[in-house]
């Protein structure tokens, strides 16, 4: 990582591999960020859309009720992040909305320079500098066997960071259930790399890990291999290698993150079929998304994960996680004014 | 039936069963009125909505962005129709919706007797006498697993009628294929019992049913049984009796009223798998929705439906349909003041 986080400013790479104190430094960067974020008087801090052109406060900003995005999910999104002032990977976000849309036969309504520059205009906008910006692409105001006759919406919002597990949650995992009501939809009905808001599936699984007692619902493809969660990828650590889903999954940005960097770490990792069965057999669990990172799971379906503590593998690519935000090579600085 | 259409005013039961003749008079009748609608200046003719509490006409009605019904799909939905002035089965639908909002946990914020009369008066003051309505009733502005702190979020419109085939086409039939590209759904990842907006599968029958020169795309199983289509249940006739799927389809209030009308009429009809190969020997098939009614399916993967042309049980249902909207045991009239 060329930049380290400006908390580890001389800090040698040694350090960075020293788990508490870099937990603990993302931590303390993010919480402070976070209370001046909460202090200040900026009238966007909770979040800031655009709508056909124009920026409104988050919680003012509504969508035509006949959009079909709306009354067919009939849509796509992406989410990149900002953190620390510096966008994350966009143009690889960017790149996975273009090939959703081409799957829909749904075209941007905007140039990539221009969708660019709003986007980093909204995230300037807010003042937020820990932000979960959203693109939503939809069908618009016609139905899909019209498709080739008008323009389709793309709606914009940013938010303060979206947390899937809450930061100082990560410091001790979360508990985790394959869920048995429910099977992630499979892709012979939807494709999962085009990445949706038809959370049906997730919702159940939702509802099912209140039941049961616990918080993510990792699940099943129907034949006895695990997929993935709401809006996260599932990387399982055996004997020092990851394995994570091929199929039936979100082509996650996080995920490839984290398979560039295991490959940098020289840890070995193979994408391919994840059996439930080894889940209960593995070293280290983890959960991934732009929405909180790379999350340790440290409880499965009411057993402790290994010795239900954050494992060295997934911790060494939580770090790093973190500090390739501050690599050039995957992230730019906003310019706040 | 109670009432005959007005246009079979002093018709024989003979009369209903002359064919040509009824399907031409509940299309010259409804062609009739939607002449008056279209040239009246009423200014809610093109549909109307219920927005937290307020009328607005429908072009400009706007829901929050941040609503879980666009945000994750969040939501379940109903549709009752008004034929000719008369809400049809409106207590069947709400009943569903109850059981629907069950089932994802949610509660619509308004008591029955106050819902009925909002729908109503919705209608009564859009003018439409032959009308489309929905209800959707979504999670709200809060994450499912919040769901016992909160209200959810309740939408109302009105629109004209909806056809999922013309009226007109319906005369001769619509063209149909079985989709290769995409399966229907499964029940164990989202139950089709829910009525839901989650349409990814449907969005990809049609735009193959495109691809392939048709229009109506029916979804298989995966394990070589239909189940149905973006909206609509299937119904294959074979030596006199009917058969329409049980599995992975939605309980639609229209397939019940058919399975009413038939047992009425000493036609046999069963619920069961029902292979898509049966549909290649079909004597006829037709599908059927409150949008749209029974609509005959003549042509199959570009094939005739047996002599590719309306059949008589079909046309004998067809009729009996349009004729039980008059019936005061389905419906009731709406006063438009």
């Amino acid at each position: 990582m060329n930049e380290p986080p400006p908390s580890l400013a001389g800090a040698s790479l040694d350090s960075l591999a020293a788990p508490r104190s870099t937990m603990e430094s993302v931590l303390a960067g993010y919480e402070a960020r976070e209370a001046e974020r909460l202090a200040g008087g900026h009238p966007n801090r909770e979040g800031l859309a655009w709508i056909e052109g124009a920026f409104v406060p988050l919680a003012e900003a509504r969508i035509p009720l006949m959009d079909q995005g709306f009354l067919r999910s009939d849509l796509t999104y992406d989410v990149p992040a900002v953190w620390d002032g510096r966008f994350f990977r966009l143009d690889d976000h960017l790149d996975r909305l273009d090939a959703s849309c081409a799957k829909l036969r749904l075209r941007i309504p905007m140039a990539r320079a221009e969708l660019r520059e709003t986007l980093v205009e909204l995230v300037a906008r807010s003042g937020i500098r820990d932000a979960y910006v959203e693109l939503i692409v939809t069908r618009g105001l016609k139905f899909v066997r019209e498709y080739e006759s008008y323009e389709n919406h793309l709606y914009l919002l940013v938010t303060p960071y979206v947390w899937t597990m809450p930061l100082r949650g990560q410091m001790r995992g979360g508990r985790a259930i394959v869920t048995r009501t429910v099977r992630r939809t499979p892709p012979g009905a939807m494709d999962p790399t085009v990445k949706n808001l038809q959370w049906g599936d997730f919702v159940r699984g939702w509802l099912e890990a209140m039941d049961r007692g616990s918080v993510y619902a990792l699940l099943p493809d129907g034949d006895g291999n695990i997929t993935e969660g709401g809006g996260y990828n599932i990387f399982a650590v055996k004997d020092g290698a990851l394995t994570t889903p091929s199929r039936g999954v979100l082509e996650g940005v996080t995920r490839r993150t984290v398979l560039e960097l295991a490959a940098a770490m020289g840890i070995p990792a193979a994408l391919g079929f994840l059996p439930v069965e080894a889940l209960y057999h593995a070293d280290e669990l983890f959960i991934c998304t732009t929405a909180g990172g790379v999350m340790p799971i440290t409880q499965l379906d009411g057993q402790p994960v290994a010795a239900g503590e954050v494992g060295p593998i997934t911790r060494k690519l939580w770090e790093a996680y973190w500090a390739a935000h501050y690599d050039p090579k995957y992230s730019f600085a906003v310019d706040y004014g």
